[in-house]
């Protein structure tokens, strides 16, 4: 198995070459005193360093070890909790976070980069880090003054993990149903009584406190969404002084066993009257939840490249190692019994598709992660309000079509190893059991499917979507005269009409039966994935083709030949997808329970 | 979970509506013979007990424990051997077999239902049969009269399984360039030795012997895939009387740990000097193994159907039971606090694309089978000749196309679930493990694709194409009348000629450059699957329609609805395939090692 090797040089070409971050945080003073390019680099390479020397290594080990649970304590794999206390020493855990209580307030374009590498080199370590800055995210956006500055430092430093616990055994993607309860003290405080599943670390033993976010319904609530508040519960109490206190009266009943990420911790918590205090206003808590969705999303469809990025690694040193039969056109390396299998087209179109999606999947998360900069940094209203469309309209673009294509392309990764994939030494089958939660947890991805299609798309009468649509045709219509750019934006073009079109159709379709949001949801957001990949990737080539002439590395003509592939071969995808969807939903409507 | 339970009812639709097969069987002497009608029923009935009754309870727990290693000997998990004594007892082993030696003789139209229900019911304990009527198959074709008289009696009925020795640690899809050396003894016998890997179900404990066939070198052998001989090399040694005698000299170095089939025993055998026999002529073990090709690789398309038809069981059972959330057209279980999934256009599509791949997928193999059986059993030299054709040029499309869509079914089965489906508890993500394997072993899907493309399609110059085009073209024809079916029939006339124009595209492409060929080969692979999906699809319109009317079991009602949903959603892929296909080599050919 290849050793994980931070994809350095090309976050660096889509920070710096596509998107010009240096000049975008220059341009919005609230980021500008956070970062300069220096810093950024510096901070990448760091990163780097943690990714591929620290936490790639324990990886394997710790899925075959898993969480152990004993009598509420859970113990982490060995080597989990001094790679823990490496994150907290270099301040990673807070490294988005809001510097008035000790984050470093660094772009989204930068933290992407930094989440991708710590996911694809151990995914279920990451996921502490990620849900701990999940949870500071909501503290920072909806909690009082009091509790930001009581947790969030201990949180952003790492020295205290956070958790989010929302789902209950009957209430997963209907969190309007849950059943847990918050009865008010009588002071500034409640009483938290209910069961949680799926609580990802919501117990373990590398932080010295565990700070739940627990979504709970109050006496007088009224039923449904509308009636559920956040409240934060700590492991510990944390007194006056700073100093922990007594513990809590909750506690872990279980973990669960499961395909993959097991060396996470999924928790049962029992909650039994633990004290906890309101986050944001009573019955608002699913709004506050929804805060750091965005963010969250985006790190879910992250993942899905981190793991991705690891699978094309792995396969890449065996393609170019492993040797098996001759090439189609005759003996490459006569000398040996036989060629390495990277000369056999169909090998070359698995490693392309590929390098197409997490290539395209880092791009694609990148401009992402470049609309929620604007929608918190910018002095300008306009533009923040813009921004926060684009943000609405592409995060569940980003979590579902990165983590469909990650396990795609994880899969496909295992694929090229044979039979050897198949065996748990090799690593590739690992990464395929860790990437599939990704298109599970975090709202599954038939969820963000519905989101951009009903919330988003037809919510807004196609408004929401007519941003990205003029965005790309925007980057066409200023590079027509570009004779290297034409054949992709030629075919750019034709796949923004067909996404044009099919979002026409599908608003009509919606006139007449609300079914028809959920028949062509999954196949919509497939297709519009589809069409914003080849904008990113018509955008890599731009900055790409300048460099290639003398490009001695490879890498910026490989730019370009991944490109070609990806509109050859990828992008016709999209015409499929179109015509499934016109085909609106009564085929799916038609049969009875029985006819299943 | 919900209960495995064989699909009866429609194994007899496919069977008896759909192909005739009765009509079938009594118009070949060799065959009618064998079986009849009720035969068939007894057997389908008989098979359904067992897969559910006794193979499906200790599937979960059998993952859970695997196989175990010690000193060279395995130990099976919990029940295997009673369950293993079963399935001798019933001579279930033998069902396919040659009457001569014990076996039953009955057509792989039938027999290929069996396995469906075995491997549906449990993938790692249904390898140990597929294996053993594999290795009967090889040893029944090419074996001399006294090693088939020694052995096959005790294999048809199971009391010795079978084992097949082919992989290498550096020889996979390349078998050319295997070290297994054998060296005469002087009398009849060989002295084999070497070290094979992969070898599923080579060392255990629920037969009293096991039969390899090994494949390995003579010493004057010439180079590469002409120059491989096969072996019978027996565990324990067999005495003229029939009694077991010593062992032989090879034993089992370790057991692979693996993603899943892991209460199956992947072994590593390190043959040392081990006494074997010549089976067929030496230097042609490659051929004499690819003589179970055929029903090896459609019995490993039948393994993704299988565990397929499990997940869409257990997926069905869950989206009626499991509420969440509303119906967009308003609540349709008011008493409840939310509808059963199953009302969510989304969850219902993913339950059609499941219904459609599972019972295509089922009518496909059997249409596969059913030319196997024509090749074998008909009295009509020309009519073999063309069966003959027509396996050869489906088989890599069943195994392939059949496992490709089987993974995807059992991913979409536990997605239905959502977190639940990544625990362990609920059997699905048991299933996307174990059916993991069967896209890699018996030649990677790659390589079916290849063989497709290649050693069929293009080495014939298109006419083993046109045989199946053919076949279509005359039911479109015969049928183009027929109200109900015209528009199924225009759909599947329109598919046909598609991967009629792509046929030839490639074979021009090919005349260019061999690339063309691998370059070419999935998509073209997954192009006709869906296209005889299309085809077989529309026969079981043909079958369903006259019986749609007043039909309330929804049995028929739900199979044209199916077809429905088939037609407008999943055969437009073929669209974009043929669009990929056409684009050619060069976008993959372009890269160099760097670049990649």
């Amino acid at each position: 198995m290849a050793d994980y090797q931070a994809p350095l040089r090309d976050m660096r070409f889509v920070l710096n070459e596509v998107f010009d971050a240096p000049t975008l945080w220059s341009s919005m003073p609230k980021l500008a005193e956070n970062v300069d390019p220096d810093t950024a680099d510096a901070i990448l390479e760091e990163a780097g360093k943690i990714a591929g020397g620290v936490l790639a290594p324990l990886n394997r080990e710790a899925d075959e070890q898993g969480s152990k649970w004993n009598d509420g304590e859970v113990t982490s794999p060995e080597g989990f909790k001094e790679a823990y206390q490496t994150i907290v020493e270099g301040g990673w855990n807070g490294l988005g976070g809001n510097p008035e209580f000790g984050g470093m307030g660094m772009p989204k374009m930068l933290v992407a980069q930094f989440e991708e590498m710590m996911q694809g080199a151990n995914m279920s370590f990451g996921l502490a880090p990620m849900l701990t800055a999940g949870a500071c995210l909501s503290l920072n956006a909806h909690g009082s003054q009091e509790l930001k500055e009581k947790y969030l430092p201990n949180m952003y430093s790492g020295v205290w993990s956070g958790a989010m616990d929302l789902t209950e055994p009957h209430a997963g993607t209907d969190l309007g149903i849950i059943r847990t309860k918050a009865e008010p003290n009588g002071d500034d405080s409640y009483s938290i009584t209910g069961t949680k599943i799926f609580i990802t670390w919501g117990e373990h033993d590398m932080a010295e406190n565990i700070i739940h976010l627990v979504l709970a319904k109050l006496p007088d609530a009224p039923a449904g969404p509308k009636g559920i508040s956040l409240f934060l519960v700590p492991k510990f109490f944390v007194n006056d002084d700073g100093s922990l206190g007594e513990r809590n009266s909750f506690s872990c009943g279980s973990i669960e066993k499961k395909m993959g990420i097991k060396a996470s911790a999924t928790c049962v918590m029992n909650f039994d009257g633990a004290k906890g205090w309101l986050v944001g206003e009573p019955n608002k808590g699913l709004a506050a939840m929804f805060t750091m969705m965005n963010y969250e999303r985006l790190g879910v469809g992250i993942q899905g490249i981190g793991a991705a990025e690891a699978s094309l690694q792995n396969a890449r040193e065996y393609a170019l190692d492993r040797i098996q039969s001759r090439a189609p056109t005759g003996a490459q390396q006569k000398d040996k019994a036989a060629d390495p299998i990277i000369v056999h087209p169909d090998v070359r179109r698995m490693l392309l598709t590929m390098k197409s999606y997490v290539e395209g999947g880092r791009a694609f998360s990148t401009y992402v992660a470049q609309w929620l900069d604007i929608s918190k940094f910018s002095d300008d209203e306009e533009q923040r309000k813009h921004a926060e469309g684009m943000v609405a309209l592409l995060t569940p673009v980003a979590k579902a079509f990165l983590t469909d294509r990650g396990l795609d392309t994880c899969i496909m990764g295992q694929q090229v190893f044979g039979g050897h994939g198949f065996i748990r030494e090799w690593g590739q089958e690992q990464l395929v059991r860790d990437c599939r939660i990704t298109q599970i947890y975090e709202g599954t991805n038939g969820i963000q499917a519905l989101d951009l299609m009903g919330r988003k798309v037809v919510a807004s009468k196609g408004k929401l979507f007519e941003l990205f649509a003029a965005d790309v045709a925007k980057f066409i219509q200023e590079n027509s005269d570009d004779a290297t750019l034409r054949p992709y934006l030629e075919s750019l073009s034709a796949a923004l009409e067909r996404l044009d079109d099919v979002t026409d159709a599908v608003l009509k379709q919606a006139e007449e039966t609300p079914n028809a949001i959920g028949a062509a949801s999954v196949d919509y957001l497939d297709l519009f994935g589809l069409t914003a990949l080849a904008y990113v990737w018509a955008r890599m080539v731009k900055a790409a083709a300048p460099k290639a002439e003398g490009d001695t590395s490879g890498f910026y003509t490989g730019k370009l030949k991944t490109a070609r592939f990806y509109f050859d071969r990828l992008l016709p995808k999209t015409v499929s997808l179109a015509e499934g969807i016109r085909s609106g939903s009564d085929s799916m409507m038609a049969l009875s329970d029985e006819e299943f």
